[in-house]
């Protein structure tokens, strides 16, 4: 049944760096790799379904697989590699010799599914770098946000960077890319408040009420949130800076935030 | 007056270049390189004598050089580098044609001042990464704690890397370096409560009291605080974690940690 892929010139191979490499190749194909046993069990858990699966019997036993198996529901195709090209293939410094091509989901905003009772959103205008959006994505899972935003992305979210940045979060968020006046539309129609993070024209974020329908809205390092935002939301809020710089991680201060809006909530 | 160098084999260049990459080098010499105009500006406000100046008249004018030189009290021997040199030499990506030999500090615990009210210090144990440490300093600036200690270090502070990700801020924190041992010793002679951040035998971090002397204590990713600090706490604190996953960004950690006691203390 297995069947064994020891080339690079393989079409396989040739695919599974294309998905990595290319984010067209991505969208194309709707689909996306990834690397890891705990990254595809989120995948899994997320409700990804896996198209192909390859290891490399040399890193990964044929018993680790049956047990990464039993999780999925649906019939997987499955290869084996050679340690060299799976070494190839595989992100740098990656050793599990297991890794997966998925299907992607739709990250329309048509597709979220918000509970009724005061969601918390996290929203991400332009994140310069995947490592970013990986670092919000933990940040969001910690404390179970109900949805992520990523507003004018610069790369699709499956991404390999993401995927590996956000050690598997990617998969176990609801997740929605749009434009800016798409997401704030969708915020307005819910009546969902927005709290845009911003220097001028706002409060200190510890003096805003995070414990009705809530989304927080950070921008880039570089040039913070875009007018569109600051003129539309409904209270722009502030971190407190008292140091000699006036910038802060983009992934620190959403941390700060929405762990402020869960303390508010008493974490429930 | 100014001498300009245009060789690779030319003995300033070897030792800039020993500086940037060995910790060793760096010790050897009580010296550092940083680069660019806002992380020398930070050097000399945070009170760090410059050794020696090299710029690339290509890419920074002599107007520049004046404005920066206005911030420097003693005197600095200058150079110019020719762009090239410059090139091998910078970090890459900066081109700002600008770097410095710095003297480096004593970041020994005896050398560290507090204020008598209240001192908040951040504590990180082992970071792994330089980038790490750079997260949590421009972080520490943010919030004007009084001090960052680094127990265990893996590596010297004025690492290129650190200077790098820290946008300078490793020049604008009292920073103190010393095995956990003699940073526990220091704190208990202080009676300065110790908050180490931790899973077992935790109580949430919002209900804990940060408005006395405080010091907050984050670990690493991987494997959290040494039992060392955990027994030795005044108490352990968690941060509710609600995902899939149960780690966080350690700089997001404490980022949501230290501005929980900043709002505490009305970001007094």
């Amino acid at each position: 049944m297995h069947k064994q892929i020891s080339s690079l010139q393989n079409q396989a191979v040739k695919e599974l760096l294309q998905l990595q490499e290319k984010s067209r190749a991505r969208k194309k194909q709707h689909s996306f790799v990834v690397e890891g046993v705990r990254e595809i069990g989120l995948a899994l858990k997320g409700g990804y379904r896996l198209k192909k699966l390859y290891y490399c019997p040399d890193l990964f036993s044929a018993e680790e697989l049956n047990f990464v198996l039993k999780e999925t529901s649906s019939e997987v195709n499955i290869s084996e590699i050679t340690q060299s090209v799976y070494e190839k293939i595989a992100y740098r410094g990656s050793t599990e010799g297991l890794l997966a091509i998925g299907e992607a989901k739709d990250l329309s905003l048509q597709e979220i599914e918000l509970k009724i009772n005061n969601p918390l959103i996290l929203v991400a205008e332009a994140p310069e770098k995947p490592g970013n959006i990986g670092a919000l994505l933990r940040t969001a899972d910690a404390a179970a946000v109900d949805a992520v935003f990523i507003a004018n992305p610069k790369t699709d979210m499956f991404n390999p960077n993401i995927i590996r940045s956000s050690v598997g979060c990617v998969f176990t968020q609801q997740i929605a890319t749009g434009t800016t006046s798409e997401i704030i539309s969708f915020l307005k129609d819910r009546k969902i408040g927005i709290f845009g993070a911003a220097l001028q024209a706002s409060v200190p974020y510890d003096s805003v009420d995070f414990t009705g329908a809530s989304a927080i809205v950070v921008g880039t390092e570089a040039t913070g949130l875009s007018e569109e935002w600051l003129e539309d939301s409904t209270q722009n809020i502030v971190i407190p800076m008292q140091g000699e710089i006036d910038s802060m991680n983009v992934s620190v201060a959403a941390g700060i935030l929405i762990f402020e809006a869960k303390r508010q909530r008493k974490f429930n």
